[in-house]
């Protein structure tokens, strides 16, 4: 990350996606063609890769999942290690986390020299809650030295979207950019982080795999459209819905530190958190009679 | 509302908003045409009004501000009950709110025998900061009887639909239609109340202003395009940019009980509020390090 293509300005950085087609099951494979995508992207600070980009995503029970889940020490693992360290870069992507007998749907954060952040997805879609374990939280926000750079980073995995507090609780937590490893099938995400980007004056790298994962019995289609938001609502970087691609947009870091959203308002200080009780309770049953706060 | 249109299934409402264009100060003739859009709709059995309909919006300052407050015995109030009674409806809007020394940004939902619920405004836009008190809480839900039809509905004001927390404390009170009554400047809002909508899975009607308030050194200019939005994001109806319109659409409430986004999957039951503890905190300082929850 030297020479002429390094941002000029004090804040800015190049962050990015890589959207994936894994063939589900061909770890090696998959990450081959991964280390072909990264050959071809422009100079970059961060990259996103998809949800379980190396495994693909239909597991048929949990018993193939723990088949194919592996430890801080497996092929994925020293694929992001490898390549962070010779593109002197972040990485970030989804794997099947194994400890002990629990596997979660995690996504690790690995630095140049080794670093390695690890978050388990909090909310999981549909027949993930047969397969995998309940992430353990806590949502993180890290801080991370890019040249004269500092950005603090949060991650959070594919339908964690959907729910508002992921987002917030990062942004609380502090973090300038999300990273996003997604595994998309419904529409409506990439709208959404428009509204959760605004909301929360950050930015966002949403990086979904596209294809198809055909298991006989349970299959999937994937939606693409990776998408880069930025802290107004812009969206920076949008993919096709189909097809390979890496996409790369220079952010200024900064933008994400204002928080004004009118000359009297601040985004994160008006907030009312004495009139947010509700948050965290515990949930109520949706058939429960109306209640007040 | 008895008659060949009343909607023939048993969880079917009538919920529309009247799109006005007030003119400062002249609270009778703001009544009056609001009296005459009203005439013009079709029957309904709830119905939004903007912001500060009666009133106007830009005040120069909070003398003139108190010099327009009213309490429940003030000219909106009256209007909004008159209105329901002889439509047999419920009616929502909002108003200057007067207590005592206190002024709220606040709406009033009466019903069609004289039933009054107020809620002041949480989270105030930009100069209300300055001349409104911030509204006390909470976030209320009420349960109206409308023929054989138990519905839940909360009140959220304009601004208050850029803090996710505002529907989604609605919604785990037990809300299935939020009332909206805006007097908006920005584009942003009725893209993000499809997320809001489908975060939630609750219907939203958005009652927007249209129009200036030229206050000499103060001014603006509302974006009308209110909106009803569906609990799956979809937008029911929505008006033009400018003039006054009144529209009314039919709503199955028990669409709005129905949370399952997957089949595994429901929008508030799988909410994981053990890891949203940042949420209730005391509002970080933007301008501080990075913490993990």
């Amino acid at each position: 990350m030297v020479g002429s293509d390094v941002p000029a300005k004090q804040n800015e950085l190049r962050v990015g996606f890589a959207q994936t087609c894994p063939e589900f099951g061909d770890v090696p494979g998959n990450l081959e063609r991964g280390r072909a995508l990264l050959d071809s992207a422009p100079a970059f600070d961060v990259l996103v890769l998809p949800e379980l980009f190396a495994t693909g995503y239909v597991f048929r029970d949990r018993a193939e999942l723990q088949s194919l889940a592996e430890d801080a020490t497996g092929p994925t693992l020293q694929f992001l290690r490898e390549n962070a360290r010779e593109r002197s870069a972040w990485l970030a992507g989804g794997f099947a986390e194994r400890d002990g007998a629990r596997v979660f749907n995690s996504a690790a954060l690995v630095g140049p020299e080794g670093q390695v952040h690890i978050y388990r997805k909090i909310h999981r879609f549909d027949r993930e809650t047969e397969v995998f374990d309940p992430g353990d939280g806590p949502f993180q926000c890290h801080e991370l030295a890019i040249r004269e750079v500092r950005v603090r980073v949060g991650m959070l995995i594919c339908f964690d979207w959907f729910f508002p507090e992921s987002a917030r609780c990062l942004a609380l937590a502090g973090a300038d950019v999300l990273l996003h490893p997604s595994n998309l099938v419904m529409s409506h995400c990439q709208r959404a982080m428009v509204t959760r980007c605004l909301e929360n004056g950050v930015f966002a790298v949403t990086a979904n795999r596209v294809g198809s994962d055909d298991r006989g019995d349970v299959a999937a289609t994937f939606t693409g459209a990776s998408q880069i938001t930025g802290p107004g609502g812009a969206i920076l970087e949008s993919a096709p819905a189909t097809g390979e691609c890496v996409r790369v947009t220079t952010i200024d870091v900064e933008d994400a530190r204002k928080k004004r959203i009118s000359p009297r308002n601040d985004r994160l200080a008006d907030r009312r958190p004495e009139h947010y009780g509700l948050l965290t309770k515990e949930n109520a049953d949706p058939g429960a009679a109306p209640r007040g706060m």
